[in-house]
């Protein structure tokens, strides 16, 4: 969030977009899709986890990723080869997408598929610590990712994210022998913010943790559902 | 930057922040001090870098820090330890330093200090490799920082940092044997953004390229300040 106009412009601004955001949840809740929201520093790992993921959980949902970057479709291609749809929203000079990008990036993809056939949506936020934990985008559970080589110290240094999260991935385990990281120090200081966050060390290199970083993904998207039929239900 | 207010009010913002960055620069050229506005993702190794930087050049330059961190005063209080003035920044939510900040930062610094005594001012910026590029502070040079562990691509993902960069400085490289990564594919990304760039690879562990790194800053200290004298011959 920029802090040089006034604090009323700022209210607006997110207040704006949290609207923007339930409207989209609403829409994806009656198509019946489950959306994670992928968010870290750039270079944490983001795109690596989804391709993996994309590839783990193939047989057992369908999935469909919303890819935001500033330029270029090189995170984009590489999903691509997924054989998922994925929708590209580059964000120009924004930091981060919000809730209208994502409102545009749903109407394209019901516009080129049929929605209902789908479980999950990944949205793939700009690599930014900062800014996209302040935007909602209709998301159901925010996922933060931490590479280990970024220290211990980020929690404490950029609360926002770490309290916003549900699901926490450490990255990048397999270099733990070659840096001064201690995760459980990691984990400490992440638990000083968020006491609920679920937290789930791994490593695209050895596959450490992807396991259970899918099997995460498998319950929230089947109590989401649950739930979205229980309002459906009751309503 | 963020895009869901109109275009007049973000150039309206950047207009009044560039304002306040010539003042601020005006501030530092009056004192004789050059400032370079440190700039990478979070756990690029900003501080390390700054830390020995301090170490290495005590006995040369007299220098101060400008420290800028969303929350706590943990990078402030490591530079501390190095005797030199530090100026500490808590931004809040804020995902940047602006010139409004720096410019109280100034403020303190010459109620503290006498700043005719010093030679050189590094402001860290917040961990973000979006905002702070689009938000000078008053600096005579950017630097830019980015660990090889963030991967090849970022420049090109990430372009208006490295486009603003006068110097940057590939970090973290003694990790590269257990890393997918090139550096001279890095180089090469940078270079189709910004052929002028000064590229200084360096490891804070094994020590590599930091006499580069210290060598360019005495040189772009000692240009700046024959550049300042001939200012104040010609007027």
């Amino acid at each position: 969030m920029h802090q040089t106009f006034d604090a009323a412009l700022e209210m607006n601004l997110l207040h704006a977009n949290q609207h923007g955001a339930e409207e989209n949840r609403d829409r994806l809740n009656k198509w019946g899709i489950t959306c994670l929201n992928l968010m870290s520093s750039p270079g944490s790992g983001k795109t690596q986890l989804l391709e993996q993921t994309l590839q783990l959980l193939q047989s057992e949902l369908r999935m469909a990723v919303i890819e935001g970057d500033m330029t270029t479709q090189l995170d984009a291609d590489r999903l691509r080869q997924h054989e998922v749809p994925v929708i590209a929203i580059n964000t120009g000079r924004a930091c981060h997408l919000d809730s209208k990008m994502v409102a545009g990036g749903l109407h394209q993809f019901a516009h080129e598929q049929t929605p209902q056939d789908f479980d999950l949506m990944f949205v793939e936020n700009v690599g930014n610590l900062v800014c996209p934990a302040e935007f909602e985008v209709g998301e159901h559970a925010k996922v933060a990712l931490l590479s280990i080589t970024e220290g211990e110290d980020k929690p404490l240094k950029y609360p926002i994210m770490f309290r916003e999260a549900d699901c926490l991935l450490i990255t990048k385990t397999d270099l733990a022998p070659y840096l001064d990281v201690d995760i459980e120090n990691i984990i400490s200081n992440v638990r000083q913010l968020n006491s609920k966050v679920v937290v789930i060390p791994v490593s695209a290199k050895t596959g450490e943790g992807l396991e259970s970083w899918c099997d995460w993904v498998k319950q929230f998207v089947s109590n989401q559902s649950g739930a979205a039929k229980n309002l459906v239900t009751a309503s």
